[in-house]
């Protein structure tokens, strides 16, 4: 089993209420690049996240919006923000870590900052063939100087989905990992 | 067999002459505090890295002077900085990325800039007792939801120095490691 890697830099998805805060009222985020995920895109839209720390600015909205608000940030934004965001799946962002979002119009203040577990997208319809079907996490090999494993890299079966490997840029940077790589799957270890 | 990790930060060797161009003629570098090697020390004394794109202020000097002037980095950095550092052993610079070093009283442009391998610090008098006799590199396990485990760690045998493994921020922080958190050893894979 072999994966193409994709490297997710930090990014924010926003409901359509937070939209309209921060851009105003009927905002619509506009499409700079479709991603390989059918139907997301990268927008145009950027926005500032702020904690009491610090700030980094010029944070990408990928669309569409969504059920909800989410900063998605690597370890090393954390540090600079001084925030101690937990490790999380997507969409889970209750009891994450508070952030300050400011866009041109308006600024909120969600429970929204989580560092993503390391995924793998599988399209529901080729989880058998592809050997995941009843995996909740695999294992991945990483080749060269600075290689390993990653352990518990989690399994998303979904409908609509493309195949494809997501880590954050800590990851990339410290396994040195590029896009578009292809990495190894195998049997996730029980700790 | 177990080793507790250390957490190298960006940092700079330099030789005596480079220290003279940078700080001024017979200058001293200065300890702010030992550091676990026996004799090393993180000095008072800081410099800025630049290169074509970018730069990075405020990288600490490791004393003491060393007999070649040296810059490690994370990949992060390098991507900030534009640079695409080779892993080395430290002490390994020739041919390493160029990069120009801002002391108060000086600049020298130098190939230093290495990312630095993974690697463990062996007392000699205790490589055979801690298991490390004859091993080049090793393999060590991290736990935790972003564990996994690094291959290729080098091993460094040598007289006067203080158990320990070394890794950088990129690595801390992909694994979401911490400074004095114990990691067991294995044998390392072949590849």
């Amino acid at each position: 089993m072999k994966v193409t890697v994709g490297i997710s830099a930090r990014h924010v998805h926003v409901t359509r209420e937070d939209l309209e805060i921060l851009f105003g009222k009927d905002y619509e985020l506009t499409k700079c690049r479709n991603i390989n995920q059918p139907g997301q895109f990268a927008s145009n839209e950027f926005v500032t996240v702020r904690t009491e720390k610090d700030e980094i600015a010029h944070i990408r909205i990928l669309g569409p919006v969504r059920q909800y608000t989410q900063v998605e940030l690597s370890k090393t934004d954390c540090i600079k923000l001084g925030l101690n965001a937990p490790i999380r799946e997507s969409g889970d962002v209750i009891g994450s870590s508070k952030v300050t979002i400011i866009g041109p119009k308006g600024m909120i203040e969600r429970e929204a900052g989580i560092i993503a577990t390391r995924h793998i997208h599988v399209p529901i319809e080729d989880a058998k063939k592809l050997g995941f079907e009843g995996l909740e996490t695999v294992s991945v090999k990483i080749p060269g100087k600075k290689g390993g494993i990653m352990y518990h890299v989690s399994v998303r079966i979904a409908e609509n989905s493309y195949y494809e490997m997501h880590i954050d840029t800590d990851d990339a940077n410290a396994f040195q990992i590029k896009s578009g790589e292809e990495l190894e799957i195998f049997k996730d270890i029980q700790e």
